[in-house]
């Protein structure tokens, strides 16, 4: 009764679901000695496991019966209450009524391409952006069109032109994904200048922004930018996480839309997970709302600053003439640029040689990968969140080898 | 800058997103006295509360830096075991690298039509059929064609009728969708000597079966029968979940599918969700592991076995001629034919004043649902799993009184 053949029927959007050269180093970067950059994972040493731990028992043991239930498909109230301290502490105060829990900001944004966006409808996006999210637009057959940045983020006049090229072309641009403080993958972030302008722009045409902030609370001074959503609330989806505040392993995160979105939202989200993990939500919300969860940021934005500062010790010192690099002001992660030419795939195979990972620039990009001259094809990025300052050290010269090498 | 109109501009699939009556009854449940037939929310009393919420405790605790971190696309390895675990006691052994852990079985569910299906494309599934599956493959714009079941679950020869109907329509058939165990929503147990016949049409005709089993274990009398995935692995799809058998607040569930397929599932859950969470996956292998789950669910079924009789003993006191309801032989439902013409909808809106609800037949089939005569006009859902006896009781004296008056 064989009958394999019946699984090649597959969806046609079943094609854009490509393996992401973030995932696929999990393994390469589990080997011993291997040195990783590769990864955004956050450090959870800083986490009060003990406190947690007594949470989630006491929380098992007093609230179960609604905790191990089934939840609403908005979310928990008490985690959209945690939503709203936390983005009031980042200077973005939201109703929690008009918050939606996911499972995880993925999700979130997944719901939002899913709703918005037909096949053969475009996305713009930072050139680089966020691996995942090209994952997502792919899985929704949805276009991408990359826009430039520079050391002030995404450039308005860039956006401008994208939008009014697109559309002299005929094609339906659907909305604007943007990732404004401590970019994935460059470290940068989009001046306060730049933001009522990039708003402005978009209202203008008729298009709505998905800002994606993630990293917000992570600037390694403490300081934070206003909010894109706080600028146009009705044309803003914003997308938030607790995976860089809390803890990833919990998969929750949200969406804040404007008021037509609402609903839909709300309808997706239930038809694909029934509602986020309620143990996780409830954890979440006992932990925002009785610990000092930003002492514990405070801590953590310490190690994130001095583990960047010595990534940017070590590049200096290590990397060869013709590399530039981000000197990012909070996140994760550091963009290289190497000489022209430089493929990142040759320069990766050497540096898994020399016992280094890290994610080569073309996966930040829709469209082909290894062609010489692609986007990305001389970049790299180094994620500094999860290793210490020794290692990164060490990481940074057995790179600056395997680029010497090229 | 308001701009609220662009917002109108939503994808095709969105409209396939309605409301899920049962979800909508989750606040009408909540007043004060009154009675709930609606939702299927499993018994958590029987569980060891505080013996998991000791557990949760020591895994944050003890391991909190893996078990709150980002975790494998696939699921975590003790997750993997826990569902080989569960399936081996179902009769259904498996290879644990073969099993794709997801956020809840709803999603594993959305991830397969994603994959499989284009809009346009056909589904078959049982009719009536869960509703949560039917708002999936709307918001996947695929079709549904609903299949006659009868007393012994669904009816091969219609099965065959409908394959060959839709093919010689030119319609392309993608999967049968069937949940074979005290389905949801009539409770009928496909019968053991239908399922190969069922497997065999399928097979023959190339045709994957989505085979969802969250009720599987939940045999009155402790009895399992083979899954189709057993009879031919190369063709069915198998869903599973441990909402109804551990906790649904935590959001684990399962795929286990054919090797052509798990690769892409990977990718398509990792687009989704990056990973289901990881502590609920490391709560499920400590439980499912190191506790004697089969004892507690030994005692769920004892207490769903008692609320089922009870149930069955009111409807033969208090329905008034005409009304015919199914015998479950496990799970959580009871599904009433209504006399001819009386409208499930006119008895809802007279149950809900007498302070009963349950959820309208008319839920459970694609296509409208307020047309007279359309499936499932005069049919209805009642679900005895969470409520107390007399309580069920008195929840079926209501709805007697309710359908008596129109």
């Amino acid at each position: 009764m064989s009958s394999t053949p019946t699984f090649l029927h597959l969806a046609a959007r079943a094609a854009g679901y490509r393996p992401s050269p973030v995932r696929d180093f999990w393994e390469v970067s589990m080997q011993p000695g291997v040195i990783s950059l590769a990864g955004g994972n956050p450090d959870l040493t800083v986490l009060p496991l003990a406190g947690l731990g007594e949470a989630a028992s006491r929380i098992i043991t007093e609230r179960g019966l609604d905790a191990l239930q089934y939840g609403s498909g908005t979310g928990t109230g008490g985690a959209r209450d945690a939503v709203a301290r936390v983005m009031a502490a980042e200077g973005n105060p939201v109703d929690p009524e008009h918050v939606q829990i996911t499972a995880g900001s993925q999700m979130a944004l997944e719901l939002v391409v899913k709703l918005l966006c037909d096949p053969g409808d475009v996305i713009l996006a930072e050139g680089p952006t966020y691996v995942g999210a090209l994952g997502v637009f792919a899985g929704m057959q949805t276009d991408v069109a990359h826009v430039a940045m520079d050391s002030d983020g995404l450039i308005p006049e860039a956006l401008e032109e994208a939008i009014a090229r697109l559309r002299s072309e005929g094609r339906t641009v659907k909305a604007l994904y943007t990732i404004p403080n401590f970019h994935n993958p460059t470290g940068i972030t989009l001046s306060a200048e730049r933001r009522p302008r990039i708003v402005e722009i978009c209202s203008r045409a008729g298009l709505p922004i998905i800002e994606d902030n993630p990293y917000g609370l992570l600037g390694f001074d403490g300081a934070t930018l206003p909010s894109m959503h706080q600028l146009d609330p009705d044309n803003v989806i914003y997308l938030g996480s607790f995976s860089k505040i809390v803890a990833p392993g919990l998969r929750v995160g949200w969406a804040v839309a404007p008021e037509p979105l609402r609903r839909p939202l709300q309808l997706a989200s239930e038809a694909t997970t029934i509602c986020a993990s309620v143990l996780s939500q409830t954890l979440v919300e006992e932990y925002i709302l009785g610990h000092d969860w930003e002492a514990v940021l405070a801590k953590a934005r310490g190690l994130y600053r001095s583990r960047s500062a010595a990534v940017q010790e070590a590049l200096t010192e290590h990397m060869p003439a013709g590399v530039r690099w981000s000197e990012p002001r909070g996140g994760f992660f550091t963009w290289l640029d190497l000489p022209d030419g430089v493929s990142c795939h040759a320069v990766l195979d050497a540096a898994i040689d020399a016992k280094v990972v890290f994610v080569p620039g073309t996966a930040f990009y829709t469209g082909p990968d290894m062609d010489p001259g692609v986007p990305g094809f001389s970049q790299l990025r180094l994620a500094f969140s999860l290793e210490e300052e020794d290692t990164l050290r060490e990481g940074v010269r057995r790179l600056g080898e395997a680029i010497r090498g090229k």
